[in-house]
């Protein structure tokens, strides 16, 4: 019986998501699903979740909680990345509240920036952890990483482990649509081509029958930031750089210098900017999660219908070699962007097949996208430099080449901060010198 | 109306493989067929089937012969280039015949080899034509090589002309397949991954649910090398390199020096050799021909199911935006195979949807594969070169670095070889100097 | 007779450091100096100069004054390239104070930053002129560019004119000695090696008979930074990056986010930071020439001895064959520097003989170092793209990505301040769409 | 006190040569002379000489004789390597003659061809085992190898040994004035440029003054060839490829299927090749030696002026900072020559001072001289493959793609010749399985 393991199973919703996807296949049907979180309790509720819907979808599949990890990953075939290190609380807050002491507000903290650095720092030494597990119990495993900052993690296991690893964002799928759809434009017969880095990568082309869409998206889109909305930050790159970005406005707010400045606070509301948004998205999931947890892991009737998410194409594609197309993070080897660095992590299209994951060649980005690239891909390239060598100043340089925490604060208050932070996450990080 | 432009459609069997493939296929239901051929007789036998078969297939096609290029081509959406310059009467009479007085034998003499050589010297100049008419009245379209020799072709016209190209050749997808069935072993569940050159790709990886083949498939086909058969020179290869072979043996044997060898006549019988092969079955063809004219042009009842070709599977993908992955000829640029030149015409996995055909990032061959391809693509690139500049000298090296060419003649030789050639030809050469 | 066109010779004294050098190498007397200004008065002073020092050095070498520019690079084997476009007054002028408006603050703005990329968008038009004359007149000539912006200049020569050309700084060569002086070190058998760009090399390697220095410079510059001197912002930015830069603290406090902050209006006088430098020196300047002219043009007992400036012996190194290093400006091509962009201009050890300057391969940089170089290449490019586009949106797009314009000022202040910029400009910018 | 050792100090002449240069040089007086050889008698009789020499010479150099290998390199700041594994008999006597059985003849085998490969094999592992002595003893030496076959062997050391290591070849310097004195050409004021691997280097440039001296060089070459000389191949070569190279007629004979074919022996006497001439040498160069012995070892007035080989100039360069340029072999990294594998182990220009031996950038060789670098360097890689796995397939294969090799022999006599050389080098080769 193959094996598919879940590691981060306690996130009762992802993994009804992608497990309720494979449940859905048919090559899937034979499959173990091992379940793993150090979350004991959110295991179980997902073991009770995943083993009524398998009843109600009639799947054939074995659900198997394991509090082993090594035992929930020994022969597996594919691996699942969900978790999360350090949790909401204390980490979340650690990552939005120091930085806001020094006036350095954020607004997800999950990518680059002072947050995304100290999530991406507690975070790969427990993917170097479960490298090393994989390496002696299925070497040969698909590990496929929806835990962010995804370069950053995508870019440390691949870099530095032997494991088979694609990153996983449904940023690239929906993009399009979401697009054609917020301009009240047709989304049918559209050919769209994306690429980049994780959260920044830019709708290239998108035609229509042939016709490029760009000029009335564009026209459009100028006329729809003379309201307020949600996108303003998204439209805003758009307008000045040309090309539409993968990740929303409130995730892009946080990657350049030019929306949350202190110099400029009429930028916040001018362009709608949900400063601390993860920190109430947090609150609000775990309260949502109280009230939604019996509904969920208790219900019988429990029903679910295949979602967009890649993971169970992906291992479809793999078993019966149908070949699907999927946005996918790799090493940019070879130069498949040949205008940014070899060792950067990148977002671009991928082929999969029984063959694997196998990436196409890109070539040129437009000048000024690549350049905007490289200004999150230095902060990406000395997180990991840092995480793999445990040395301090590569954590200072990480923060200093983050293109918004270096236009906001000093580098005494970088260095201070970044202090403060190792100090605050205990023994989250492991020791620094 | 979308239109696919059939060039050398006076190969009335070939066009009846990739357009009546085309008529089965529900996307392409509303397309224009545009025939062209410079044999007028041969373009209306193929008018002539085609709208048989379309009557019988029930298609909604357009079925029009063009006696006028240009016309031919404008506005078209797809090309499908099958074209033979000089036929088989002179041009590869003379391929063969000129050579044996040398003492040079050859067996198919379409890719590289001495008869390669000039059969891509009086193409190449046709295909600039093409692309001259292309870009005045269909720049955009998709050109789907089908003419040999694929890498000196495809290669010239991804260097040269703007139109996008891709070269196609059945021998990728049957590869597997065919090696399986001769050696008794099953075809199901089998993961196979090919990347080279055209002619000389190789098979990478077979797997079959996840166990490699290769050493049952080298044990089988070890003994099988105690009696003679047709794969023969193929096995010899695999035994001595490693890897199977995409082409048949009656190429590779001219590919290499090991085979055909003034020194060593046994080896002919050895691996059983068909000197002059093509000769044969040009001549052989064109009986059939008549034999089968009449029941193939004049056949009301004329059925069709769809081949494996790429072609009609390429088109669909592109209109359809279900992505397919294909073997594809494509430039190698930015090292997609990494250890061959970036100049060179490599055949490797493509993704083929609605955003084109893209090539996937193959790596670094084994090194003595790499080596036996460069072996080959050293006198591609030449060819080129000779096409290209239209001088004398490069049409010489390009026959001083065929490894068979070289092993048999002396460089006098050689080169008087070359020059009888270039007279013999005459006008269907451009002008050396 | 062998020809040295000098271009901006009413540079007086830089055409002394440069030309008089070449008075004192045998193997360039035999030449013509051909002189050539707009400013017809400043270049009938250079000349009368050159004369006096010819003969009181006793070179044999022909000073002859152009005033068409074409005869004065007709048949140059070597051309000098040290221009100015739009003078101080008005264009310095205008580079600094327009930006002043908007609370930009600069120091040289010569490199990149907002007056960096005006000077660029300037001069680049005038030096493609100058590579349209000489391949006319002397297509083989070698174009020694002495002008700033460096990397933009000598990169949009590089790849859109065939002109033989490399960027020239003393900065490389006189940058370990003056670190070692400052701090009170030894000078003797020190071995060093630079890499980067240009104002933003770095020392990547200094040892003392096989010793590494750094961890007694950093030490040193350390205790220095403990009271004011004139290069706090290059000791910092060693002190946190781990290398020591090519240009001064007051070029590099303009080129990162780091220092000039209207946030912190302290860091001004921590770091000693000379806002307005470029405006003073250029008074200073004009002041001391009227002051100095008389003294210098008239002077018939003007002496010279040998500088160090790399253009003499480049030329002596190209006509002896007899070889030289120097850090030069050229190309990234094939990714000497490899990662930093391949478009990228470099300035990397290069080889200089008869074979011309070739640049050596340097391989990967420390990662924070290629971080903040791609920080700086990200406007380079972006400039280059503007100039050779005539594209207002390049102009934003390398204003944005400028580093310390972009911490600086909103996306809606960049945007006003450029078109306020090009306006200022008038004529002295092609028309931009 | 510093110290050069030199491994393979017995080949008295050439420890002469080096180590004479060396007293010869200011710079290098107070280093010690490391002598090593496994024939203690000549690395006695070397000894002797040596201080002789350096009596004469008033050198202040130490010369000590070592027969503990560890000790020799203990310390060593730079190594030379000129060693020669199994000797002239038994194995230089098997590389030609076991061969000869098969039909294949050779000139110098010590390149590429079946004697190059097997000289490689057995040299390889010994060079493996120095690079694991200096690794302990001195690993920031310069390794300067002089040994043969100089492409796989640098190639191996650079590859899979962190030792600094070049190859050193007379060939690249004497190339041009050769050429010239030959044609009766002068040779002053000639620039030239040569890059590719080594023994097959290409003289892409001589000009005299500017102009390109190709034309007249191949209109004297041509009429040269009307009569019997020593270097008709290599004119034979240039002729047919454009480009002269740098080793002689007698080595190139055997790099190409062309001269030495069983079925056109008349090309022997055409090209006046000396099969077996390196047989013969070694004969002489051992009668020579009883002759030369005693005038040379115990010759109290042994003088020495400096010679060319780059040896001491190399040390020189390193040690004063004033830069030279040699032809060094070194890998191909990043693409020094940008048409040939990344793996190779190339001959390009190389800058040396006391920052080392950095190559220079090259660019792209015409097509068809990498084409035919190419060819030699298929047998190099395979080679290192074989030496470095110790699988016999990879012999096989290495032999299987030399192109003479391949051009003379099937491939069962090329297997079983490479099996009868596996078995008479006997312990000289480590096990191959």
């Amino acid at each position: 019986m193959s094996k598919i393991t879940f590691l981060g199973a306690g996130s009762t919703v992802f993994a009804k998501n992608v497990l309720g996807d494979c449940m859905t296949v048919p090559t899937l049907q034979d499959f173990e699903f091992a379940l793993y979180d150090i979350d004991h309790e959110r295991l179980k509720d997902s073991e009770v979740m995943l083993k009524n819907m398998k009843k109600k979808l009639k799947s054939t599949g074995n659900i198997v909680a394991y509090t082993d990890r090594k035992e929930a990953l020994r022969g597996a075939k594919y691996v699942i990345n969900a978790i999360q290190v350090g949790g909401y609380d204390p980490s979340t807050i650690i990552d939005f509240e120091i930085p806001k002491k020094y006036g350095l507000r954020q607004t997800i903290a999950d990518t680059v920036g002072i947050g995304g650095l100290f999530r991406s720092l507690r975070t790969i030494p427990v993917m170097m952890d479960f490298a090393k597990d994989m390496q002696e119990v299925c070497p040969d495993a698909w590990f496929l990483n929806y835990t962010n900052p995804m370069a950053a993690l995508t870019g440390a296991m691949l870099r530095y482990t032997g494991i088979k690893t694609v990153g996983l964002c449904h940023s690239v799928q929906v993009c399009t649509d979401h697009l054609l759809k917020d301009l009240d434009m047709p989304t049918d017969n559209v050919q769209w081509k994306i690429a980049g880095i994780n959260h920044m990568a830019w709708l290239l082309e998108v035609t229509r029958n042939g016709q490029d869409l760009y000029p009335e998206i564009k026209k459009r889109a100028k006329e729809r930031q003379n309201t307020i909305h949600d996108d303003m930050v998204r439209y805003e790159l758009m307008q000045r750089f040309g090309y539409y970005i993968t990740e929303s406005s409130e995730h892009n707010a946080e990657y350049h210098p030019y929306f949350i400045k202190k110099r400029y606070p009429e930028l916040i509301d001018r362009f709608n900017i949900p400063i601390d948004k993860y920190l109430r998205r947090c609150v609000n999931q775990i309260e949502a999660w109280k009230a939604m947890r019996e509904e969920l892991v208790h219900n019988k009737e429990l029903a679910h219908s295949r979602t967009g998410e890649y993971g169970s194409y992906i291992m479809e594609a793999m078993e019966t070699n149908v070949p699907i197309k999927i946005g996918g993070n790799v090493m940019n080897t070879g130069g498949l962007i040949s205008n940014l660095p070899e060792k950067a992590c990148v977002e671009v299209p991928c082929l999969v097949d029984s063959s694997g994951v196998t990436p196409t060649h890109v070539g040129e980005l437009p000048e000024q996208l690549a350049a905007l690239n490289r200004t999150n891909i230095n902060t990406q390239l000395l997180t990991i430099e840092a995480a793999m060598t445990s040395k301090k100043e590569h954590i200072y340089q990480a923060a200093m080449l983050d293109p918004h925490t270096s236009a906001e604060l000093s580098i005494d208050d970088i260095v201070a901060l970044c202090d403060d932070l190792i100090e605050a996450h205990g023994d989250w990080l492991p020791e620094y010198k």
